[in-house]
């Protein structure tokens, strides 16, 4: 499907774009880092952030939202990147994703910028999730429903106490914490960090609630740091689901105890089928 | 300085927009809504929002990113908008605002909808803000340092514990509470919420850091539902200020008692001079 390059089955490989114009990039959606057939929401942002960054210039995604408008199948896709404005600190931007029937997969507003030397006085009343060792944590396991290649395209291991809603026992709590990393020591950039947040099943599958999936309508991380080598320790919660809505907040954290991301996400709750 | 159309002190009739061409938009930064010169950027997101929802042709602002580019002055500005998706739930486009001089002052990213018939089960586990009746609260007083003109827009009531910063009392912790309201009972309707997120003195006022602003990179507001006539509870808080940034989270519930609104930014630490 994927005409233009070859796409290797590591995260930076799968997620490469290439300029193919001034603002224009050639990416893929790539086969197998899907969930039932439709590519993870966090594969997609991360394609479009790379081409933000090439366009800026820029090392990192500091701010980053993205829409989503349609399901992302594999495939070649074009991103139009407008650079809105580039300043000392910051470089702001859009990137338009389209497939290769030119409809709209994902549409993102983000500021680039260089998290190297970020620098200031530290208050920090939030902590990182408690969790058991990775091996003492649970490996997501195929759900009956559907298929879940996406999967075994990174590695993650949730808390015990959150797992056993594929299992039927669900926790009650909207509520999943686990660790995540890359297979094959794969590095974690800022980029990477973009999928981590999408990564881990929906918060509300832990709720007595008949919901098999819940569309994202948009989400933003904010990158607050470049995370060190190892495992992330990550934890997404819901407070309120509301009027057909809810939020996902997410917390990103980092082998040295430092807190490399957050996010949040609006999805649905689709009608009982 | 407004030239295209008379601006009324009412919130609605200041971020008012007039369709000139398709898709584009003239309005005015109005002036009296500033913070020592600078316009409060829930008032620029509000006069976008309103060209979003004008040419989408949709009620709500369900959700929108606004990143702030350069302060906005009062003057006539220049919002386009380009429309990415038309469904049937949601219609997702950008707005870009200028200034006369053709300089970015905002641009915004949102999905805009029909909050009327928001359905679905109900799972709520964060609570409205406690507070004193506003009678009971603080009115914020005219800082030494510098003029709030923006203040007598709106009315606002902070909690007494978090009121003291601008005496030297400052809580100690990264959070303010309050009431928010239009004067003269002008109603509040969604865009309003959007105002109503940005209207409160920054988080960090309340700790012991020489900060005398925090310059917003990136602000999103969820609205989840239209609120009912009456005060608003509002809370704002902190939990991570590192490496020069720092998130401020924000709830807005109404009269109801119902979330009607939860906004996250990206804020900057600047240096102390």
């Amino acid at each position: 499907v994927c005409e233009c390059f070859a796409v290797g089955n590591a995260f930076s490989e799968s997620t490469a774009v290439h300029r193919i114009a001034p603002d224009r990039y050639r990416g893929a959606i790539p086969a197998g880092w899907d969930i039932a057939g439709n590519a993870n929401g966090g594969v997609l942002l991360a394609i479009a952030a790379r081409a933000l960054l090439d366009a800026t210039g820029r090392a990192d995604p500091v701010t980053v939202t993205c829409h989503y408008l349609a399901p992302g199948r594999p495939g070649d896709v074009t991103i139009d990147v407008t650079v809105i404005k580039s300043g000392k600190s910051f470089a702001t931007a859009n990137a338009a994703m389209v497939d290769a029937e030119g409809r709209p997969i994902v549409q993102v507003l983000g500021a680039c910028g260089d998290l190297a030397g970020a620098a200031g006085p530290d208050v920090v009343t939030g902590s990182a999730p408690d969790l058991p060792d990775p091996e003492d944590c649970v490996v997501r396991k195929p759900s009956d429903a559907f298929e879940i290649p996406f999967n075994s395209r990174i590695e993650m291991r949730l808390h015990p106490d959150d797992a056993g809603f594929a299992e039927g026992a669900k926790s009650g709590r909207a509520l999943v914490r686990g660790w995540f990393r890359l297979p094959d020591d794969e590095p974690i950039d800022t980029v990477a960090l973009l999928l981590a947040v999408d990564s881990f099943p929906p918060t509300i599958f832990n709720l007595d609630l008949p919901v098999a999936w819940t569309p994202t309508v948009e989400l933003t991380v904010h990158v607050r740091a470049r995370p060190v080598a190892g495992w992330l320790r990550c934890v997404f919660g819901t407070r309120f689901l509301t009027g057909g809505f809810l939020e996902e907040d997410g917390e990103v954290w980092d082998a040295s105890g430092r807190l490399v991301a957050q996010s949040r996400q609006l999805a649905l709750v689709p009608r009982a089928s």
